[in-house]
């Protein structure tokens, strides 16, 4: 069970705007980059929020891995996106992909400043590392 | 976009054997402990893995909040689960109510030993800070 939660939030984003708006769009970067990286997509769930004031709202998502998980946020008011992606090491390390598909997914959205954090997971001997990065 | 993730990774854990096998009533009990601590599902993903050799493997899944997400990944193989509750602060600190349901779900898997941490997330001055907490 043990593994590396990494998370991202990202802050001015200058990608495409779609990227903030529109969840298939946003799913189908999340897909191909999953995929790019080894990784294993086994479902997934993305929810648009209705608009507000008459601006629209943000999308939510996730894709269920067999490695465990990516999800995303976004904020198009603030141009903003949270990122987390987390993989359990079960049948392998899975750490250098993690790190790939983050990297890939904080480029397509091209943020102006960002935070970058890491978690490991379980681990047998109860030891945890926790690091803020950015 | 400010918010708290909270993560428990939880070993031996001796409550109902079914929280560790049945999708359908891992949701519902996801379901209804995001109710009990007053946030707001939106959506959500469930998903089993194939059994291998011949034992029940786990399952995966996520609920999608408003205020953010709930994932869930169980090991029965080992009696292990990690959990994450990650609420934004956007319409108010929603940081009692991810304590109080993470709190819950543990106490529904009664695990011999867990290992939580948490990070503070977003924040328009970049700070971080990211704690080991058991």
């Amino acid at each position: 069970m043990q593994g590396l939660h990494l998370t991202a939030d990202l802050y001015g984003c200058a990608g495409e705007a779609v990227l903030l708006l529109d969840a298939a769009r946003i799913a189908a970067l999340c897909h191909q980059e999953v995929l790019a990286c080894g990784l294993t997509p086994v479902g997934e769930r993305w929810v648009t929020f209705p608009s507000y004031q008459g601006r629209p709202s943000g999308v939510t998502g996730t894709v269920l891995l067999a490695e465990s998980h990516l999800a995303l946020h976004t904020w198009p008011e603030s141009a903003s996106v949270t990122l987390d992606v987390y993989v359990c090491n079960f049948s392998g390390d899975n750490s250098a992909k993690a790190r790939t598909l983050l990297a890939r997914l904080i480029a397509a959205y091209a943020p102006a400043r960002q935070l970058c954090q890491e978690l490991r997971r379980g681990g047998l001997d109860g030891a945890a590392a926790a690091q803020a990065l950015t």
